[in-house]
């Protein structure tokens, strides 16, 4: 696709020349396939550059426009980037709630204060992949006349984001095989502050070059996500419950619960560090992580197992295994092989120790 | 270079297996490359999506964290993105002043107020090349304790932008031919609010994934203007004098001075609309614009030629002609021969209406 779209996207869709036409024609059309496979208004999207940046536009943007005493409301489990833009949201004075989670890292929806003024649940649990009760949220959001923002960063692959039913919702690219870009969804009468100002480009809500290659490559994503999420689906749960298995037999508390993403297996350890377990599976050719990549840097437990209920020790000891549309049997088979060897051995180290 | 990068820029550098870090090596040279080019820091670089989003993480970033009676002071002929993010710290409780230009739609330095905290200006103007007296800006703002953030998304190809004499200073990839990508370059000691929260990339001043292809492409960039600026600049003169003898001959006002970006030859008609010329270049073969790309899409006329002193007619009727480090002396003839024939075609048919 990228070589298809060559040096179109160098083109300034701004610029009025023969360049600057096709580049534009090619991110209307990227905006027209959005459009249609989310069932949406071509005007009501806005193309970002991750899915960090939609979902701050999301918070930040709505957030900003709500009157002070309007409580914004999220949970100890959510991302990162939602966590961080509601405390931000706190800092400018509004109320916040970052509620607690069940063992599961489900949010509770019983639990949001009357004085909610914007929700934001995630499709799933990006480190365990636990599906949220995102239709009750919604339900009670509703009761409370509060707007809703749905991360669907995580999980569109595999799940009907349905965002109709919400007023906003956010996507990244880089997580379903686009390689890059973001894109968030916010209902035409949603008033947005933009976090950068400057052109008209986007109807005024993101100023700034507009990626044309990052548009149309996260647009091709969503298409051909909704076209086969239905049969990967029931691919990947036959996978991922092998590499389940395998993890349960060599001692692992499942950190996911039974409703999870198909395609997830992530578990903790209490007597292995997630990152001896990363770099060990890393040097058989397994690519886990432990946590979220987003704060993997840091050596701090995941916020997210913490956020469940569980101790310091199994906290750090995290585990997350993961398929993907590509994902063949005999690459779990190798894996589960892997597993099972490079578990045993860390183990018997630290048996020893 | 992207095809070097190939599968890499897939990985996510914030992950720890083995894909994940060869995109952070990426980063991380990409981040030595320009920290050398432009003589600072690596821990002082912020990669970007944009140029646009450089300016507002400058302006709007180090704005929110001064103190609110400080004043923030830009140009009437200053980009969009400035005076967007400028007009944004107004309403957030700033006193703020564009001030003027010269018919030149040059700064006047001496005109800074003595309550001034921040001073945004460029190293060139974006329609029409002419050069900012930047030093002279930085002179009276360090007089009066102000921060300065030098633009320099316009020029760096043949300008030193010489960034370290100020405290912050933004660059736009897709203008010097990285194809995408934005850089702030900001001290060690300027605190700035980000635009986006999430994760600790790029030292917590912005969240979220990093684009290792961008960084790599205006890296890259920086560094191939670093080297050819001086020897670009000579061909550069040349070609575009012919360019803007043409447009004289033509009977068009240049809007540029005699200090400005070697490749610029900006002019304005007061008989033609500058959207007509632009169509009638462009059937020709000829990429030409009016007034800036980023406000291309609005008929509304420039507002750095009104900013000069000219007049409506004339605002509507400019045009830009620039030439690339590819350009050929071949291409700007037939450029020039082209001009000939369509602006005396325009004019006529002006002429008879």
């Amino acid at each position: 696709m990228v070589a298809a779209l060559g040096t179109l996207a160098f083109g300034n869709p701004s610029s009025a020349h023969r360049e600057g036409r096709a580049a534009r024609e090619a991110l209307d059309q990227a905006r027209d396939m959005t459009a249609s496979t989310l069932g949406v208004n071509r005007s009501e999207i806005v193309f970002c550059a991750s899915g960090t940046e939609a979902v701050n536009l999301a918070l930040l943007g709505a957030g900003r426009k709500l009157p002070l005493w309007n409580r914004i409301v999220t949970w100890a489990a959510e991302h990162h980037c939602v966590i961080g833009a509601v405390r931000q949201l706190e800092l400018e004075g509004h109320p916040i709630s970052i509620l607690p989670v069940d063992e599961l890292a489900r949010a509770r929806p019983a639990e949001i204060p009357g004085d909610t003024g914007m929700v934001s649940i995630s499709l799933a649990n990006n480190e365990n992949g636990t599906l949220q009760p995102v239709a009750e949220v919604v339900e009670q959001a509703r009761r409370l006349g509060a707007l809703i923002h749905i991360d669907a960063c995580q999980g569109p692959q595999w799940l009907d984001p349905d965002v109709t039913r919400a007023d906003l919702a956010s996507f990244s690219g880089h997580k379903i095989g686009a390689g890059c870009g973001g894109l968030l969804w916010a209902r035409e009468d949603i008033r947005l502050l933009p976090l950068q100002f400057g052109g008209p480009q986007e109807w005024g809500r993101r100023a700034g070059w507009e990626d044309v290659r990052g548009a149309v490559a996260i647009a091709t994503a969503l298409n051909v996500i909704a076209a086969r999420r239905g049969d990967e689906s029931r691919r990947a749960r036959d996978l991922a419950s092998a590499l389940r298995e395998s993890l349960s037999k060599l001692g692992a508390t499942p950190t996911g619960g039974p409703q999870s993403l198909p395609n997830y297996a992530s578990a903790a350890f209490s007597q292995v560090r997630g990152e001896d377990l990363l770099l060990a599976l890393d040097l058989e050719g397994v690519a886990a992580s432990s946590g979220s990549a987003c704060a993997s840097g840091s050596l701090d437990p995941s916020h997210v197992l913490l956020a469940m209920g569980l101790s310091l020790e199994q906290s750090l000891g995290s585990l997350r295994l993961t398929t993907g549309y590509r994902t063949t049997s005999e690459e779990v088979d190798a894996a589960c092989a892997i597993l099972d060897r490079v578990l045993r051995r860390l183990l018997a180290v630290q048996t020893r120790a």
